[in-house]
Formats: structure tokens, sequence, C-alpha cells
């Protein structure tokens, strides 16, 4: 477990993914220090639940700028954890009231329109004219407090009714640092992952945000579409009784929030697409192998799937290894 | 629990479907009177480690004429439990000593290709001219000897040893009569599978295959589909790193049998292909909602999605009930 203290921790959105990091944080031992979570939501009620199941200290209020103001005074970090369509607009409302000494952290599912987001409302992009040179290194140091992040975890249960203290524990955390952000400021968002039981790698967004299409997006948008067309059949209840245990394990994803795919499938439409098409093209050349009964086609295709699938599982106990060429940060 | 008794029991392949059926009449109580159960294999190795297991009485081996005449001399039932691709060869090599009060059923994933095959091999399209009346009526009546069944049950775990008593507890069966067959000899198989805990329904063969292919065999394509769209890129060993708790579920059945899958989908390929094609075009309107950011679009789908997964997961936990509109035989 790694140590990590601070005094004051801003969570945007305290459901499930913000709930659990502030649940973690105040309830796993060893974080040391004076601390004080304050969770912000839409309106003052929207926290009321995470204040009655003490998830967080103090609540505050974003449409309230005074609520707001105090809310980050002084705040260490700030982690925002609505969904990804929300960051920009988050971002602007979140700027006026920035400290010089506050980190700002994200845990959206995409990276490289959460980057775009960041550079136009915190960076030099921002700048009205006239910009002097202190100004845009005003706006450089700014946008290098932002250290887009993303922690892999999640359940189809949502809202902070369902944030666990372990949510995080054992679960992969990706650091999308800029060139902006200054080392120590990527070591604390790091640390603070890591204090809720996490492992902590980076990448470059592109490469995130094509690694999640593949393993993320793209199987969501899969089981969505499976569904709906079993619902545009003509026997769909008949179908649905016969349905078991295979049917069970590859829908349970198209239970997830139609929200937040929508937002996801949109922020990321770039990386899904291709994916997309990748797998269409795979499903075509399957198609073609049933359609000549190509019995030898289809088991070379079914028994690589099955060996990869296999010792993917024998892995899936233990987090990303370095085994795999990404950048892991350092432990 | 339904009462049955038999004096002999033989199964044709006795893996993890055979073998459980195998268990469970031996195990579970109330089975009543003097039994047994011979289990036949391709040669005597095969039912080696069954007889080891306790899970069968006695042994014959396929390739061994005068076994194989003893094994079914005087048997009540004849289950085929061995890969569907191999029911006509069976067939062909069972038919010549086939008592005229043995019932025979099998177990296969796909029903309109066994239909056929027990067609070729029982019924009057088997026998060589000149055909008189006697002939053709001994042949008609030996067809209705048999019953298309197919229980919707399994494990990706495959062998005798992962036969279990209680694997049809709860899962359906469904049998696809002949109109060959005498309503008595059906309902002797519909009590056999009951007396293993199963509930058993009755469909045509088509629609058993459409909607099998629905909702087994196309998620199956599809989850092997996916595996091998992930192996096909440059970075599968990264993409397989951070894959999470989705994919795992999600891709659970890739890991399945390609033997068995090879088969199924060869068997069974009109209706996947139809089912395969309907995907393919929903998966291409989702597609065109994804390209155009049309969000509204792609909320209703998510959303139409998560309603019925979750509605058929609240109703998941019993059998299949009568209020889809199949032909439920009677309890």
């Amino acid at each position: 477990m790694a140590a990590f203290s601070f005094d004051k921790l801003v969570i945007f959105g305290v459901g499930l993914i913000g709930g659990s990091l502030a649940r973690a944080l105040r309830e796993r031992g060893d974080v040391g220090g004076a601390r004080e979570v304050v969770g912000v939501g839409r309106t003052a009620a929207s926290t009321a639940r995470a204040l009655e199941l003490n998830v967080i200290d103090r609540s505050a209020a974003l449409d309230d700028d005074r609520s707001l103001a105090e809310a980050l005074d002084g705040a260490d970090i700030v982690l925002l954890a609505a969904p990804v369509a929300q960051t920009r607009p988050l971002l602007e409302r979140i700027a006026p009231f920035l400290g010089g000494q506050t980190i700002i952290t994200d845990a959206g599912s995409t990276k490289a329109d959460v980057v775009a987001a960041a550079r136009a409302v915190l960076g030099p992009a921002s700048l009205q004219p006239p910009v002097d040179g202190a100004r845009a290194r005003r706006a450089h140091e700014r946008l290098g407090q932002f250290v887009p992040g993303h922690p892999i975890a999640g359940r189809e249960a949502s809202g902070v009714e369902a944030a666990l203290a372990d949510l995080y524990v054992d679960r992969n955390v990706v650091l999308c640092p800029l060139p902006e952000s200054r080392p120590a400021t990527v070591a604390r968002v790091a640390d603070m992952w890591r204090a809720a039981g996490a492992t902590v790698h980076e990448m470059a967004p592109p490469q995130h945000d094509r690694v999640l299409a593949s393993v993320s997006h793209l199987p969501h948008v899969l089981a969505f579409a499976y569904i709906e067309q079993i619902l545009q059949s003509q026997d769909a209840a008949l179908r649905f009784a016969f349905a078991s245990g295979g049917f069970r394990d590859f829908t349970r994803i198209a239970a997830s929030s139609p929200e937040m795919w929508r937002d996801i499938c949109i922020a990321n439409r770039t990386a899904l697409l291709e994916e997309l098409d990748g797998y269409t093209a795979v499903l075509a050349a399957l198609r073609a192998a049933i359609e000549a009964g190509d019995g030898a086609a289809l088991e070379a295709v079914f028994a690589r799937s099955r060996a990869a699938r296999t010792d993917w599982q024998l892995r899936a106990a233990r987090p990303a290894a370095a085994a795999n060429g990404d950048s892991e940060s350092s432990k």
C-alpha cells in the first residue's frame, strides 16, 4: 500500500467511481495526515446521499459560485468523475476558481477528447488576444496541473450506493500525462491511485483510446447490438425464454448505463469505428467459412480464440504486467 | 421430481452431457427399479475413466460388433451424446442391432440435421427397393422410435470428469418429436429428463434451430470472432493486459470447444447465417449512428437493450415459462 497524504480532495461527481475513491482514501489505512474529502454535485441535493453514507466530509454545489469557490480553495487534488461528455463544461466551470497549486485529474473512459478539452479550456489556446509571454506561460503551467487518467474498474451498478472502498484494489489505472505536466504532479496522482490499491500505468492518449476501444467499448456495442437484434425479431420472448448461461455472461454488459455508453461511443468514435470495421471484417470471413461449410477454417479460428482466452484467464488474476510494451510508471 | 424407471439405458458418448445424465439417473433418488447404465465409447479405452468414476455400470466399444450388440440388447433407451456431426454415422452403426422396443433420443445442439439423419438411416427412405408395405411399415415404426432432443445445459469444461448429477436441474430440455413418434415414446423420453431435474418443452425442429442459432450459436461465433480480431491486431498483448471484467464475461464462451462449435456452425448453418446477417445489419445501423454522432439514436438502442437484459435476468432464475408461445409438453 503506497502512502498518500492530502489536506483536501475535491471530487466532482460522487457516484460509483468518485465515491469509491473517496471511500478508499478515507477507509483504507495508511493515508495519514489531516484530510478532507469534498464532494461536488450539480446541486446540493445530489450529494446529500453521499454525505448520509459518510462517503464525503463536506459537499458543495456546482451551480453556486460561492460554494464552488470554497470547495476549490486550497484543494490538493480535484478529481473529475462525472460522465465524460461533461469534462469540458466542468473544466470551464472550475477554471476561474482554480488555485495554482491544485492538481486536476479525471476518471473518464476516453482520453484524446479529455486532452482536447483541457487544452481548449486551460491551456494557451484558451487565451483571448492580446497574449503576452507571461500570460502564455501561466496558461501553460495551468494546463500542466491537469493529469488525464482512467481507472479501469466498474460495476453495472452505479451511484454512490454502489461505491466500494476496494473497487480499485489490484485494478489498472492508466494515466496519460501531457508534455506540459511536471513529473512530480503526475507522481502525486499516481500515488493517490496506488493508495486506493491500484496499479498505475502510463500511455499516450491515442494508445489508451485504441486499447480501450478494443477491450471495452467495442464489446459493449456488440452486446447492445445483440440484444437489439433479438428485440427486433418476431419471437423475442421465445428466444429469451431459452437463453442460458452462455447468453447470460455474453450479455451482462448490455445492462450498462445507456447515457454513459452513448457518451463513450461518441467521445471515442474514431478509435471505436476502426475497431468496429476490423470486427466486421473478421465476422465476414467467418460468415464465408460457415456458408462454405469450411470446418477447418472455422476450427482454426475457434481454437486460436480458445487458446488466447484461456491464456488470458490464467493471467487475469494479476494486474497488467510490464511484459506488454506499454510504459509503466515507476512503482 | 418425476418418477422414471428403466432396466437398461445405453449412452453413446459418456462425456459432460451423457455422463451428467448417467450420474443424475444413478445418483438422484426416486428412479426406482433394477437398472443399468451402459456407456459406449469409440473404443474400450475411451469409457475406462467413466467406469473408474462410477458414472456407468458397464461399458461397450463401438468398434466391436459383439460388444455393441450386447450393449443394445434389451435396451429401454439409447441416448446419443456424441458431437452432433457423429449422429448419422452413429445411427448407421446402431441400426442393425436395434430392437423394436428400444427408444432412441439424442442430445445434439441442432435438430433439423439430426431429423434428416434419422429419416435417412432409420425411416422408409433408408430401404433398398423393392419396398413392400410391410417393410415400409416397419421402417416407419423404427423411425418413430427416435425422439430428437436437446438438453440446454453445459459448461466450458468437457469430458466425463466434468459431469455433474445436477447439471440438468431447472434447465430446459427441448424435444422435437417426429410425426411418426408415438406419444407414449415421447412421454418416456420427457420423463427421463424430468427425472434428471429438467423442464421439458416441445418445438418443431426449424423453430428449435432458429431459437438456438439466436441465443446460443450466434453469441459463440461473435465471441470467437472478437478474440480473433484482437489476435490479428499489432498490439494484442497490450490489449489483453488492459482487458477487465466486462471483457471477461463477454468472452467466456470463446473458451468453448472448437470441434463442437465447428460442427454446430455447419450443422445449423442456414439458421445461423440468417441470424448473422440480421446482426450485421443492426451493427451497421449502430455504426452509422456512432459515425454521425447521433447520441439520441445510440441511447435509444442502449436503453432498450438494458431494459430487456435486466428483465431477462429477473426471469432467468426459473426455467422457460409457458408465456412464450411455444408448445410445452404436459408437466
